[in-house]
């Protein structure tokens, strides 16, 4: 029985994949994903089937993976980060039920949260929400309600799809209806290009990344209350140093 | 300048953890961390100079990566999962302002959120809270603020430290809250020994989770209203199939 893999390439595709998700790739013959994807690593694995489809064409990606597999082929479906964060794996899972006769394994990776918070420091060292803000397949009233819940609840906020083309004003939406609870001085931070070229991350307020423009390869964190900027690192306190 | 990495192993500290993980460990001669996650990765690299505290003395335990480090040693410092949520990154930055001329690197991990979910379906296909059940350092009542703003506010939870022998009613009383604002019959599911001997996993309602036992090698997770069981797996769809 053929398997597909819906495997996590973690930030950049490089050294922060697991070894698991890269003997994934070493054995599997058909490798299919969004291109972007795809070109991070076809030089590392040269000797392989690469298909893909274009971005939005998710389902009819899902299912060129499995009847590669129907065909008898082991396949790899790659995703950037986490297959299991706002990735591919529930989309296979759905579909899945279409062809019982394939097998599915999902290889997790480093998400974008894990990913962006090492750069910054330890931010995440205390309760987290992980909120996206495309409004593509979620309707804007529930990542609002979201926001507000896990800002008033003072939770660290992971923000993911922070801005887009069409979304340009959508970061500062959010920041807004952060600061209804939240204090302007509040420590954030973001992360941009995890793992590949270009990688950079700043430390700010709350205030001032309201006014901040950022770009969709950016990840944002916004800090709890005890959230502290510490030798340009940003840091969220668990409490060990007191105990 | 010595440099210590602190360094998420992921779940079960084998094929799960990174590659830029593994090089690390290759790479250091000391190696500092609790003795379960010492007695994860002895074998694989014998030949180190281990050395590690009791449960608790974490604090020590950065002090003496510092120490190591300003001997000129370049020290690797392990936890399992990622070193960045709930882990040792946030004590070692802070610490670190003490031993300014030891560098520090964040070597992110696989955390049990990540590991959990791949092993129960696509749970986390969208916003989700992370929360710890453990009082040890956070007054409970900001936990409860914590768990009924998630649960009002639809995300997917994720529950780290669920249980303990001192807090065996604490999931009872964390699903109860949450049972307050959703449908008892939200599809749940427990992971247990992510990554390790003995790894399992269980799908359940909300209703039957309240009345389970989990232990401290245990992570659970609370769908939101959309998430459902499918063929035997957790899956909160994202929207995509419809698109």
């Amino acid at each position: 029985m053929s398997k597909i893999y819906v495997t996590g390439l973690g930030p950049g595709a490089k050294d922060q994949m697991t070894i698991r998700a890269k003997n994934v790739l070493v054995h599997c013959p058909v490798i299919i994903g969004y291109t972007v994807y795809i070109d991070l690593i076809r030089e590392q694995f040269p000797d392989k089937q690469y298909l893909s489809t274009p971005m939005r064409k998710e389902a009819d990606r899902c299912r060129m993976a499995f009847e590669e597999a129907e065909k008898g082929q082991d396949v790899a479906m790659v995703c950037s980060g986490d297959a299991g964060v706002y990735g591919m794996a529930g989309l296979i899972c759905e579909i899945g039920k279409e062809y019982p006769d394939v097998e599915v394994e999902i290889v997790p990776g480093i998400t974008a949260a894990s990913g962006g918070a090492a750069i910054l420091g330890a931010p995440l060292m205390h309760d987290f929400a992980v909120i996206s803000l495309s409004d593509l397949l979620t309707p804007w009233e529930t990542i609002e309600k979201r926001l507000r819940a896990a800002a008033e609840a003072d939770f660290v906020i992971c923000l993911y799809n922070p801005s887009s083309r069409k979304r340009s004003d959508y970061l500062q939406k959010a920041c807004g209806m952060i600061l209804e609870s939240r204090d302007p001085k509040t420590v954030c931070g973001i992360t941009r290009n995890i793992g590949r070229d270009g990688e950079s991350c700043q430390i700010l307020t709350l205030d001032q990344l309201k006014d901040t423009k950022v770009d969709m390869f950016s990840t944002v964190f916004i800090g709890n209350s005890k959230t502290m900027e510490l030798n340009g690192r940003m840091v969220t306190p668990r409490g060990y140093k007191d105990v």
